[in-house]
């Protein structure tokens, strides 16, 4: 049987009528205020996910956890955060499996440490570097909002410094303004073959991450970016795309560490 | 130390020319042959992941395993496939994590059983199910091929009829051309709360499936589509997006299970 | 040399700091007010195109005629409007040209009977027509605000019913909710081979609209979306995409009519 | 009533099952040839627009005078081509209109030239201008195939020599490798105000061209990309997006002529 919501945990409410979520920790005794009423925390606690729960105007809502996508956008944000949209195409590139070990550089919010988090899962690892200890404090209040702290190891470093991890791990990932520092420890700290992703904003900054990936022994060097779309489906004005969209996010990279020629 | 590449598993040879990909399962005594040369499969095990091997004419290729992503592109296709760059946004949408049990309706060729599977990790298990014995045939080949078949278990089924899995699951993806048939059975498998993500490649299909969602008890239904656009890279000629992209693959749909109003 | 701004024209300040525009008539005595401060319409006119102006808070302005995008985005809106970015491809679906004579069936705010009258020139024709009285009325004050209005005749006309029009003409745009009722009426007045186009929101009209086009004896059909993204460049940030973006405006249909097989 | 079809001019067959077109000019004794069989030219001169011809083998095609996006794409290609998605765009940056004068540099295959020359009409002026003289040559024979030599002057010029032209013109239009250089000349040429445009392939030169224009005393300079997505509509498969696409042209630019801050 399901588990009910619980003290402690991350809950998102849905309002039906503009598809608006609202998400925060429960704790006894306090309550959700919003323009649509309040509701006591009380009486989402001890309920199954995907109850209706019904606000002192009367609006109702519905109690779910939060998926990852919703949790990485929920995030507090001191920075800009990789969007849903690109993690989904990064998880596929770092070849995100349970068990594994990944370093993050560029921590920011916590947004894209919390996938690898779940992605990875309890016997995984993620170590994740941000320069500005102000950043990673607050990207670990994220994480543990979402239940991930055990999984994850935070750490100050500036990019270019060899990363302080014991031994090789399965993927890289690189969130920099010059992610191009970050590319020869990454190298030195990925077990042979394995990927290394990244995302950046412009394409200066595209032209010399890629740059140093190749001068750095990395190949097959994968470059896109993704763009999401969403539908509008209604009975009675017809099936179209939404008028508005997200233009751009930030350029994505992939690629994977190849040995030198004389090594085998 | 990374484990070498051994007999019996799947490697994919990347050149660097071109960026051409060639997949294959190793077997002691085979011979993999190109337009640009043979390498005996002897050559490629025992080798480390990333390291050049070079063919009868000199051509140098590197040896990697597959990732998820190119496991998924590299099946063997007796039907259309869930392509990455939807693939990674699905799996945010059903909020995949090791040890999560998902159903799968209309298996096709098993490329996104792959990425379930992958995701789910050795802990977690994959129902999937096709009306077709022959396309679940070939799909668990290709399943076995990327070391996941203990994974998956899979079954005939016809679009409609209740899903023979014990208790409840954590996921349900329906890729069929009748996907509403789906959503009742879907509805009575799936944990309460727990999301519903499928892909239909016509506005009309998408309008049946969404109008199913809605009348069965799922809410929160999201529609989008995903554009993926390929950018170049290189130092002399500049950088500029590829001059062909892929238009369009699927509308992608993502819902969660409400109880019902009285319920809770 | 080039004439001088002149009062009775339209004209259009640019504002550098934000890149905002204004639009207005430039009449004898009025001033132009905004929250960067006022301008006496008096200190405009007989001022070149191109030439700085200053406001009373010492903000400035580029002067200049609006380009025919610049008119469209600047009516006065009663409905929606065809945007600049569809206006394109629309006049070329077209074979708009100098001299043409045009029939467009929904007025609406008379943006795109801007984009007609300006390229058939003084020689051409618009003949625009749309079921509702204010908007035509409101649409002819905009055309005049263009200079354009000795080129269009307006009428009101129910869709379906047929054009009144003196002989063939060169070209239909179609631009209804129910698009299909006006294909009949556009055969019959439309010149052999000569192209209609039009314009759609939802899948649901293309595809009423294009089986329509068939029936009737349309041929050489083609739909379309246009997306526009905004580019930003800049020497310090970078070079990179816009954040945001128009997601759709409708769907494009051009086709032409073919005669009758028994015909020639 | 509408005029037949001639010896001397462009013909467009567009053959119905796959929707292929073939063009060439009508020339009294040829014949047409095409793997779908043979039609002598002289069953389609004296035929109105819009006749349906077959083919020797029986395949029906219907007869039409091309469209100016249709002469564009079927000029002989000695370059990369403007394409009519981005032609429009630019129409409606440029302002065109019957009776205008404008310079074009990179004359390339002539394909933006043609559209140029349609929309200023018989009392307007194209100047164009291409370092290679055979470039020229192909250009000026595929203009004179659309029937529009009269209206177009082509000269040999070296991007960055002043324009050969007398007096100021209406609009300027830039396709070049190094678009920067033909910048202060087009500054110098161009009526006061009035608008410049431009494509590029890359993001470096994007860059290079924008600084050149905000060098030189342009303003509200405009930078975008359009994409252009083509709709399957069908009755029994549905309404869905074409799977394949072109990804990139190019990147469009337009800006506008200031006078100096002391001018006026």
């Amino acid at each position: 049987m399901a588990r009910p919501l619980e003290y402690g945990e991350q809950v998102l409410l849905w309002e039906p009528k503009r598809g608006r979520t609202f998400s925060f920790v429960l704790r006894e005794g306090e309550i959700f205020h919003s323009h649509k009423g309040s509701i006591p925390h009380g009486e989402i606690a001890g309920r199954p996910e995907g109850a209706w729960v019904v606000s002192s105007t009367g609006t109702e809502f519905v109690a779910f956890r939060p998926r990852v996508g919703e949790r990485m956008m929920k995030v507090r944000r001191r920075t800009q955060i990789v969007y849903p949209k690109d993690a989904g195409w990064l998880a596929l590139a770092l070849d995100l499996r349970p068990g594994m070990r990944v370093v993050e550089i560029g921590t920011g919010s916590g947004a894209f440490t919390i996938l690898l988090a779940q992605l990875v899962g309890p016997e995984g690892r993620v170590y994740t570097f941000d320069r500005r200890e102000d950043f990673l404090k607050n990207a670990m209040e994220n994480i543990a909002r979402a239940g991930l702290s055990e999984r994850v190891e935070a750490g100050v470093l500036e990019a270019g410094e060899p990363f302080p991890v014991e031994g090789e791990v399965d993927a890289v990932f690189i969130d920099l303004p010059e992610p191009w520092l970050a590319v020869p420890p990454a190298y030195s700290v990925l077990a042979a073959g394995r990927p290394l992703a990244g995302i950046v904003p412009t394409a200066e900054q595209l032209k010399g991450f890629v740059a140093a990936l190749e001068r750095e022994g990395f190949v097959a060097v994968e470059c896109v970016e993704m763009l999401e779309r969403r539908m509008l489906v209604r009975e009675r004005e017809g099936v179209r795309p939404a008028e508005r969209m997200v233009g751009f996010t930030g350029y994505l990279v992939a690629a994977r560490k190849a040995l030198g020629k004389e090594v085998g």
